[in-house]
């Protein structure tokens, strides 16, 4: 069993072509014994975005708070928020941006072990 | 893609031997496409709880909202509240329980998509 508070996990500045502003922790991940999946959290910064790539794995994101926009395949903007859950397929294109002028983006993202 | 606000996920109230006062949404699973993992969300009322069990697989939480207390396999009670990520390894006992009197804890609980 593990158990820890989100502002007590290391912070690592993202350094990945075609991130901005963005920063990393990871709460979960197999070198607690997560057998299956990892737990990312990203926050992105007013101004900041995530790459716009694809991978062969799924993101499974949870927004813990702040706004933003999901970058879809076809470069469309969907709004998202606090509370929202999204599932990115693999393969699948995608990037987060933060829309706000003042609040940063924090959400999870979970990934299968192998990949975090 | 899917993107989903937890506020628009049916809930259901949990009907398991040993449960009380607890809901169950899924936000993500195995029928949206997810290739791994699921991510249920559970509130538990105050006074509720979780049974105290344990199974062959692994509990990935994220504490959303609320406080609590999780038993460990020594029925010790460890606080938890929002913020929190907390790994169940599989094969470990453990029960969440609200200790507030008036909000209800939400929490995210992961498993791999075959247990949900």
């Amino acid at each position: 069993m593990k158990i820890i508070s989100l502002d007590q996990v290391e912070k690592f500045k993202v350094d990945m072509a075609g991130a901005e502003k963005t920063w990393k922790q990871i709460p979960l991940s197999q070198k607690d014994g997560a057998p299956v999946y990892s737990y990312r959290v990203f926050t992105v910064e007013p101004g900041g975005f995530t790459p716009y790539h694809h991978h062969p794995y799924e993101h499974m994101n949870y927004i813990i708070s702040g706004e933003g926009a999901l970058v879809d395949k076809n470069k469309k903007e969907i709004a998202v928020k606090q509370g929202d859950f999204v599932l990115v397929l693999p393969d699948e294109m995608h990037q987060y941006k933060n829309t706000s002028e003042k609040e940063p983006l924090v959400f999870i993202c979970g990934v299968p072990k192998a990949f975090e």
